[in-house]
C-alpha cells in the first residue's frame, strides 16, 4: 500500500513546500502534483503560471528562498531595461524566469498543451514527480471587490490584496476540461493518498475544485484524504488568506478551513497551536507542527500527512 | 545651408558608427537615420529588428563596444535558463535586450507601428536624433546559397555566412511602402546631405533601395548623396562582403561598391588605402581615413562626409 501512487493538490510557495517535502520521502515517481492554474495570466505577451512555475523551482530546488517566488541567483538586467523603455514594471520578471514564460508562449502558440510543455520542462529540471496544471484549458480566477471586478494578478500583484474581496470567481471553470491524468489517478484503487497542500483555499484549492468533475472524484475517491491548514493561531503563514476569510464572513480560523472541505476529506491536519477545543463533524483533526521553515519541516509534515492517510484508510475498514 | 537636415541610411555596426558620428557633429535634431529592416525576423515569438536596435543602442551610447552587438553591462541568464529547458539558444538576447523585443512585440500586437515604437524608444533612451525603419511593412532578406534558399538570420548567425550566395531576394519589397517621412525629406529643398553609411551594400543598403519610390527619390534628390566605403584594401571592417561580392562575381573592392549607386550618389568616400588608381564614371571619389575605431575616428568621418557633401553641391551649382 505504502507503493501507491499519491496525488497532492497544491497553489504556489506554501503547496510546493509540502509538494517538495512529498516528493523527498515518496519514491519520486508515485507523486503527482496537481497545480491551480486559476493565477495563469497573459503579461507583455508572455503566457505566465505562478503556481506551475513555483512548483518547477521548488521541486528542481531552483526556487528563490529569500522572495519564496521566482528563481535562485536571478539577475533583474530585463526589468530595469524594460523600466527604461516605459514598459510596465509592477509584474517583477527576472531574467532566467523569463525562459519559462518566453519558451511556454512560443510552445504555447505552436499548438502544445500546458500539461505536454509542463511536463518537458520538469524532466528537463530533473523532477521526478510528475506535475500536472488542473486542466489544459485555461481558468481565471476574479474577484468581485470594493473596487470592482478584478483579474487576480493585478489584484494579488498590482493592489497587494488591498481592495477587500466579496466575491470570487472562476472563470472558464464551467467548461474547462480536469487533466485527465488527474481523474484516473483519483479513481484508482491503488491510490495511497490524496493531500490538499497547505495553500489558500479560496484563490489556490477552490479553482481545482470548481474543474468540472474534480469535487465529484475527491468524494467517490477510495484513497484517503487528507488536508493541511493553511492557519496557525489565526494566521496565514503567507499570503491574504485570513484577510480574505474576514472580508468573507467566515471564522478566520483553521477549522473554519477544515469544513469547507468536509464533503470529501477524512482528516485535516491542525497546527499543534490550534488543536484545543477545534472541532468538525466527519473530519478526523490531527495536530501536527505545520510550519516549515527547514528542508527537514518538509519532509517531517510530508511523513505525517503520509502517515495520517495511512491511518484514515485502516480506520475507514 | 549647415543649418538643413541630413538623412543617413544605415544597416547595423558599420553604419551605426558614422551615424553617432553624424549624430554627434550635427545638431542632432537635424538627422534622420533610416535603418534597413530587412534583418528582422521573429525568434522565440519575439519581433527582433537587429538595426534599428543596434542603431539605438549605438546612439544612446548603450551599445557593447565588445561585442560589436547588444548591450553594454548585459547579463545572460536568461539565455542559460532557456538553454536549460531545451529552448533555442543560436541566436542570442541578453537579458537587457530582451526588454526591447519583448516589449515592441506586445506594442506590435497591440496595432501600434514599428516607427511610432521606434521613436518613442529612442526618445526614451535620450537620443535627439530621429531613427525610422525603411518601412512599417515587413521586408525580408533572403539567400539563395549553395544550400539552397535561407531567411536571413539562419544564413548570418546560425550558418555564419559559410554558405556560398548565388542571389538575394527581399521579400515583401515590392508592396512595401516607404515610410512617409523619407520620401518627404529626400523631396525636401532645404535638405543639406543623403549619407550613405558604410554598411554592406547587399544585405543592409540594397533592401532600403528595394522599398519602392526610394532609389528614385534619391535620383530626384536636390541634396548631394555621399557614400563611404564599406571596404579598405579589399576586406570588410566586419562582416561578409567581401566573400559575398566574390560569390556573386563582382570585383571585391570599393569601386565596385561606388558604381553600385552611380546612378544617384554624387561622392564616394574611398578609404585612402584605396585611391590609387581608383575611377568611377559620374562619381567624385574622395580618399578619407574611412576605419573608426574611436569615438573621435567616428565624428571626424562625419565632418569629413559632410564636407564632402557641401563641396558636390558647389561643384552642382
Amino acid at each position: 500500500m505504502s507503493e501507491g501512487r499519491v496525488v497532492a493538490l497544491s497553489g504556489g510557495v506554501g503547496g510546493a513546500k509540502l509538494a517538495l517535502g512529498l516528493a523527498r520521502v515518496l519514491a519520486p515517481e508515485t507523486l503527482l502534483v496537481v497545480a491551480n492554474t486559476g493565477d495563469d495570466f497573459t503579461h507583455l505577451g508572455l503566457a505566465i503560471s505562478p503556481d506551475l512555475d513555483t512548483l518547477l523551482y521548488a521541486l528542481a530546488g531552483i526556487d528563490n528562498m529569500q522572495t519564496g517566488w521566482g528563481r535562485r541567483g536571478e539577475t533583474w538586467t530585463f526589468m530595469a531595461a524594460l523600466e527604461a523603455l516605459g514598459g510596465e514594471t509592477w509584474f517583477r520578471l527576472g531574467d532566467g524566469d523569463l525562459a519559462t514564460h518566453v519558451e511556454r508562449t512560443r510552445r504555447l502558440a505552436a499548438g502544445e498543451a500546458l500539461s505536454a510543455i509542463t511536463d518537458d520542462f520538469r524532466r528537463r529540471l530533473g523532477i521526478a514527480a510528475r506535475i500536472v496544471p488542473m486542466s489544459d484549458d485555461p481558468v481565471r480566477t476574479r474577484l468581485e471587490t470594493s473596487e470592482g471586478w478584478l483579474d487576480f494578478q493585478p489584484y494579488f500583484v498590482r493592489r497587494r490584496c488591498e481592495p477587500a474581496v466579496r466575491a470570487i470567481a472562476f472563470a472558464g471553470a464551467e467548461t474547462a476540461r480536469p487533466y485527465p491524468e488527474i481523474i484516473a489517478a483519483l479513481g484508482d484503487p491503488g491510490l495511497r493518498a490524496v493531500i490538499l497542500c497547505p495553500s489558500n483555499p479560496f484563490i489556490s484549492i477552490d479553482p481545482i475544485l470548481a474543474v468540472p468533475r474534480m469535487r465529484q472524484a475527491l468524494r467517490d475517491c477510495a484513497a484517503p484524504v487528507v488536508a493541511v491548514t493553511p492557519i496557525i493561531s489565526g494566521r496565514a503563514v503567507k499570503g491574504p488568506t485570513v484577510k480574505m476569510m474576514q472580508e468573507l464572513g467566515l471564522a478566520a480560523d483553521a477549522a473554519s478551513v477544515a469544513r469547507r472541505y468536509a464533503d470529501f476529506i477524512d482528516a485535516f491536519i491542525i497546527d499543534r497551536a490550534d488543536q484545543a477545543g477545534a472541532d468538525v463533524p466527519g473530519v478526523a483533526l490531527m495536530p501536527a507542527d505545520t510550519l516549515m521553515l527547514t528542508l527537514t519541516d518538509r519532509e517531517a509534515l510530508a511523513r505525517t500527512v503520509l502517515a495520517a492517510a495511512d491511518a484514515a484508510r485502516k480506520r475507514r475498514r
